[in-house]
């Protein structure tokens, strides 16, 4: 293992982080977690991504690898062979990575709307959010997973969010399983997977930390 | 051709357009450019980019690709043995997704508030823009292009820009040559790349065009 060292700065309730350890769980890649104090950034932490000093970070031999869909990639990359996560196809591929840049730029984005939005704002950006999923749903469309039958990079991407939900449905006051019932269905089959349910946090727990976070204004 | 038949939905000034033009020459690859007037959008671009409603759109064999880097990749993985953009090492094809991601989150939008900005809004713009070139300057080091000898995908990502740092330098009133050199340099030896210096337009076009649409409050 010498030679194959695999640490992750690491935050439990990241969706980003989750990401990482979602893709080396499938991958069956074993790594340690270290989990990072953002409040107070470890000097690890800022000499690993000096640029934007954010979980998660992957080093891997001692090098660097930060911003989580370019990790994953990474991941998929050196261990192309077990369990793949983008298709070899250069259009699917393209595909796969048009959708999980979709859900990059939009849902943490519109989620943070509504859990730090006053008044009308938390109106307007949980039509925003229920927009973007119908989006994501009709991507998704019968499939089981948003490349077919195997579980893959958009899932990796957006599956995290499941756990970020019910505080979004708390702060919003909507139900996102009655909006979007195909989707939530499709993440209900993400869990039968044993590296999303072990990975993703509980939802109480999530909506209880953001909510503290946010009242103490350390939620940005 | 009938089987390879590629269009772009294409804008003359804009740098991530120019991407797609520069990447597809690069590798000697013919194309058919069709302009859009982003006021009136065309039926087309809205079938072929009904989410983001943007350029570039890259149509290959009818099956459209949207989102600039994505694009440049696509056409890296199809024509891989031409001219790579990416190299084959997944440390450092991470490293140059990662530095075209910064350009990607950082240029424009902070070229914008230089454009759009009022008042002392465009004093701090221009530092902000400042430093992210410079720390892009910090990453090119003595290299002569972002991976070392050969033009690849950071170059494609950022050189579009180059066409547009006359309109920030006008109306941020500063000089990006004095305070980042290396970087203009950089930007001087990729002019000589044909692939380039045909596909960024005339700087003071770009910056009568952009100035004429913010008079009209069309850019946004």
């Amino acid at each position: 293992m010498a030679d194959n060292e695999l640490i992750l700065l690491d935050l439990w309730d990241s969706p980003f982080a989750m990401r990482v350890r979602i893709a080396l769980d499938e991958k069956g890649i074993p790594f340690k977690s270290k989990e990072q104090d953002l409040e107070e950034k470890s000097p690890l932490l800022l000499q690993m991504n000096p640029i934007h000093k954010q979980v998660p970070v992957l080093i891997h031999n001692g090098k660097p690898i930060s911003e989580s869909l370019i990790v994953v990639q990474y991941i998929d990359e050196v261990w192309y062979n077990r369990s793949p996560l983008l298709p070899s196809d250069p259009y699917q591929r393209a595909s796969m990575r048009f959708w999980a840049d979709y859900v990059d730029k939009k849902v943490y984005n519109t989620g943070k709307k509504i859990i730090c939005g006053i008044g009308e704002e938390v109106e307007i950006a949980k039509h925003e959010l229920i927009a973007i999923l119908k989006t994501l749903e009709g991507e998704l469309g019968e499939n089981h997973f948003f490349a077919g039958h195997t579980f893959g990079y958009v899932d990796v991407s957006l599956i995290p969010f499941y756990s970020w939900f019910y505080l979004y449905e708390k702060l919003g006051k909507f139900s996102i399983e009655l909006e979007c019932p195909k989707l939530v269905n499709w993440a209900k089959r993400c869990m039968e997977k044993e590296c999303v349910s072990k990975n993703l946090p509980d939802e109480l727990k999530v909506h209880d930390h953001i909510v503290e976070l946010k009242n103490t204004g350390k939620y940005k």
